[in-house]
């Protein structure tokens, strides 16, 4: 590619989205299969990429966690093609009748699924990300504006490149998958500003990337990801769903977004389930941040402040806070979470019920592990990110938010009276 | 209110719309008779305000028809009565259970509509946007941030004080109705950066202060209304269907965004259909801009420029352009359409299907008038307004687009494995 511009390419995307949403859903799995066998095909190419970015990115000593997320070997590129090859098999959302009926004057109202356009996403440095959005876009008719951390460049850029040539090999134009990352920081701005062009941009990221997209947008955006998540453990709380529910929310996988930051407790129930809890964390090597009354007891506790409660910690680390009511805890929640997912452990019919209802967040959990909250899990097949605003689309989004409606109206000359 | 801040008015909001949020259908009914009443009982004094505006409006010379638009006389007042009662009778979206199943884990899992929280509404100098807003938002379980026109701004003062005195006779706290009128454009900014406390912004207006809406906003907003609207007369278009459809779409309400400002005419019905389409025009007054063919068939045709085609007339205006091919009125209508509403006038059952399938318009029509475009024509009893995004809602928009989902996960202990 050697557009001078990136609004070229934003053009060039946009003219490939016709071509991509008049595709069957057949079209659409050949597409998706050649891609899948081109990633195979071509995992060395990749692979060799990737450790041109892992040197670098070790040579800036971006941290090992980083280091792992960016890598790609030959299982991982292998387990992208399976991704792809699932994402062909999900069911096609578009053409689905969604709604419409016979108005009385005789024309016929239908309201169905159709592709948004072109989809944009900005994100970090996951070279998986790169081909999870342009799967799921393709799949769901729309053409990709793709812009990944610089810190994956090279590997993003192999990636692209292969799918791109999948996309002639089955006959569809390759402007349907586009990168602006050479541009850098002007690619990302072109996506957030590029009006008429970019139908829908994802941002996917730390809650940093997401605050800059969101603000810096003048396209539609879904704010996605950040998790502050809480769980409140009632009175009521049995001890064994108090400490099965929090050690899985926060011990199964800490790095994700529907892992628990927070646990709030009753005061009545603190003495019963904090020792409890909090050994089985520490037992796992979790360090906890509480506040006077968890410090009192239990040993080796933190003492918790004022940005405890609001840190996302993506990592072995917890907040305990004893509350004295449910209303204390409401407000808690209320005042910190990111509206993600948060959840009560309680046999009170009432506590939960309330709970349910007051708790303004895209999941609301009582007795469940807040780690369910995730496409797979709720039957979506893929995720295409976890959304927390309320507009569109909320909570675990699946292929179906990644398309709009429109209306169509059939008539034989009616006018309006 | 005395506040200090536009800030102050929209954290109140944002407390109140918890209240308004559990309000039952039947609190919501009672809320809106309550307004309803107090806007008839009060008309008087409404009028008295709105006449202070009429006055400032003809001293400033702003034109007949927004002077026309400004006006509340005892009619239109009972007609905001009247509408705001038939807001109370829509069935309410809240509650309902749009989606969900139990998880393979025992984990039961609904989608259920909730109110968005805040909705927050820009307009120009027309008073009756100010309570239809406020009567979709609490019927819909929200709070409501508005933001009129300054030309307005003494009858949209005296309407909020009747609709929040109404609601304290109801029994719920005047914060869930809020003006920042007084503010004057940090009202408006405050409105379009309130990340947090406003969960969706409607702007309804001019094409301009929509654009102004939608590139200052930090937070999530539905782009409405605007409406370059194209008419394409297809070689098989029957005499009588072209002529009644162009003229109901153009002279039946001239200055709506449903009103056809563009009739494209397939090179070969030209000769029959212009001259049909443009006396029955020209004797309505309506003023014709034309390309040279039109120029050559008609009298009196004001030869069009390139700002013709891009231009919503709203009046008594029209430009009409030769194409040669369907393939050309779609290339055109890409170009130049705002994808609110476009209509084929055709029999020809392979162009109607293109047309449909490949003009991408929130409403796609063949054979009916554009003038359909439009909530209470759609069925949906009261509108919101027209939505050209593609984003959460597409053409006109109900009670339910002003609502959110959540999801509900009851468990019994479930953890993830």
């Amino acid at each position: 590619m050697t557009d001078q511009t990136p609004q070229a390419r934003l053009e060039r995307a946009k003219d490939a989205s016709r071509a991509t949403a008049a595709l069957t859903s057949a079209d659409k799995a050949r597409v998706l299969e050649a891609i899948a066998a081109g990633l195979e095909r071509d995992a060395e190419r990749i692979i060799a990429a990737n450790a041109v970015d892992i040197d670098r990115g070790r040579e800036n000593a971006i941290g090992d966690s980083l280091i792992d997320r960016l890598r790609l070997d030959e299982k991982r590129v292998a387990a992208l093609a399976t991704a792809v090859r699932e994402v062909a098999a999900l069911p096609d959302p578009v053409g689905r009748v969604v709604g419409g009926h016979r108005m009385p004057n005789g024309v016929m109202l239908e309201q169905v699924r159709v592709p948004f356009g072109v989809v944009g996403a900005i994100y970090e440095a996951r070279p998986n990300v790169t081909v999870d959005i342009a799967a799921l876009a393709l799949r769901s008719g729309n053409a990709a504006v793709l812009r990944g951390g610089s810190a994956a460049r090279e590997s993003n850029t192999v990636l692209v490149d292969v799918m791109r040539e999948a996309l002639v090999a089955a006959g569809v134009t390759p402007e349907a998958i586009q990168t602006v990352d050479d541009f850098g920081r002007e690619g990302a701005t072109a996506l957030m500003q590029g009006r008429g062009y970019i139908d829908v941009l994802v941002p996917r990221g730390s809650a940093g990337l997401i605050e800059t997209v969101v603000t810096q947008s003048t396209v539609p955006v879904i704010e996605t990801g950040a998790g502050n998540v809480h769980i409140f453990l009632d009175e009521s709380a049995p001890d064994d769903w108090a400490r099965d529910i929090v050690m899985n929310a926060k011990v199964q996988r800490p790095s994700v977004c529907n892992a628990v930051e927070t646990v709030l407790v009753h005061r009545q129930a603190a003495p019963r389930l904090v020792p409890l809890v909090a050994s089985e964390l520490q037992s796992e090597g979790v360090a906890i941040h509480g506040d006077d009354m968890v410090v009192g007891l239990v040993a080796s506790v933190i003492p918790a402040t004022e940005e405890d409660w609001k840190t996302e910690y993506l990592g072995l680390e917890i907040a305990i806070k004893v509350v004295d009511s449910l209303d204390d805890a409401l407000d808690h929640i209320r005042r910190y979470s990111t509206g993600h997912t948060e959840s009560i452990v309680s046999t009170d019919a009432r506590s939960i019920e309330r709970f349910l209802a007051e708790v303004d967040s895209a999941v609301v959990m009582a007795n469940a592990s807040t780690r369910f909250t995730d496409g797979a899990e709720f039957g979506f097949g893929a995720e295409v990110g976890i959304s927390t605003q309320k507009l569109h689309a909320r909570g675990p989004m699946g292929l179906a938010e990644l398309t709009s409606t429109k209306w169509l109206a059939r008539g034989a000359g009616q006018t309006r009276a």
